[in-house]
């Protein structure tokens, strides 16, 4: 593509190297800032860069946090005897928003990839054998709740391996089956045979 | 959406307000700048700010540019005879892709829309007679190269109104017809209509 200015050229190149933006989305994006108020701009450029150099990681859960502890290690209303693995940031906001969930959280980081270069070392699980096997330790139980592809499965079997032998710890996995609104007929043959298997007495 | 981050909230309310990006898209952006190395925001929010603040549009086509004058208008192996009237600075990088035009255009900045409070004083109407009726003029040939929706259509035949009593000045619009790798039974009546009436002779 042929800019008519060097600065818009830069723009567009810096935009289109985000994840799903492509030259012509990129152009959208930066002609729209044009148009706007530079007070848009401004502001976006702030809170990128605020974002970026500020940010911290939780020293005890890894998740995001504006402080050395997240909000949520920080909560003493939340559960400290439950914690919940997941892969990413992402997925703490997704339980979050589901209000269902009152524990603490331990972010690996990723899963176990060997495709990747990911190994169990590149991950947070020293700190979460750490965590849940020192003294005086409030763990007891630890929810795994990694998303069910080929490395997401390796990751859980690695953990549960990993973690089985603690005492007074107890691992648990998120339900697997049919999700709300899903058809039973267009269900996969694993998910369908799983929710049979997994069935719940009916509370009356 | 709840975030465990003040931060991050900000950067993801603010990216949420670029068009097309909702919260979900502008999270997977946060998180992607936050994994990346941080010379990837600074170069990102830079070139944002940069752009915006130090960016111009061109005096005489209106087009953006780093200079008072862009450097299609300043390029003197262009044919300043002929002037391309299109819409947006969009339509400008899109014409110049084709490698078939070597003349100058004039940027409008819209179409005349009265239901988004667009009026023809809103665009670069008056700027444009003014250059092609100005004594010493160089301009022969206008072509109007705006999309034909109803918007761009009114916008099209207003400015042949403005700009028929010019004398010396040709008027002509971009061809309409059945675009290249187009099948004949999936055009619509009109364009199909247009390609028959607009036929051009085959040279052999």
């Amino acid at each position: 593509m042929d800019f008519p200015s060097k600065l818009i050229e830069n723009a567009v190149g810096e935009l289109a190297r985000l994840p799903g933006i492509g030259k012509k989305t990129a152009l959208r994006l930066a002609l729209h800032l044009l148009k706007a108020d530079t007070d848009i701009t401004a502001s976006l450029a702030e809170a990128l860069a605020k974002m970026r150099f500020e940010i911290t990681y939780c020293r005890t859960c890894h998740s995001i946090s504006d402080a050395e502890e997240c909000s949520i290690c920080a909560n003493q209303l939340r559960d400290h005897a439950q914690v919940c693995v997941v892969a990413d940031v992402r997925d703490v906001i997704a339980i979050e928003n589901t209000g269902q969930y009152r524990g603490v959280y331990h972010v690996l980081g990723g899963v176990i990839s060997p495709i990747e270069g990911v190994g169990p070392t590149d991950l947070h699980i020293d700190s979460l054998v750490e965590r849940a096997a020192a003294e005086g330790s409030e763990v007891r139980e630890i929810i795994l709740a990694i998303s069910p592809t080929m490395e997401g499965d390796t990751t859980a079997f690695y953990l549960s391996r990993r973690l089985r032998d603690l005492p007074n710890v107890h691992i648990s996995t998120i339900a697997r089956g049919i999700p709300m609104g899903g058809e039973l007929e267009y269900a996969d043959e694993i998910t369908l045979g799983r929710s049979i298997v997994d069935r719940q007495r009916q509370v009356s």
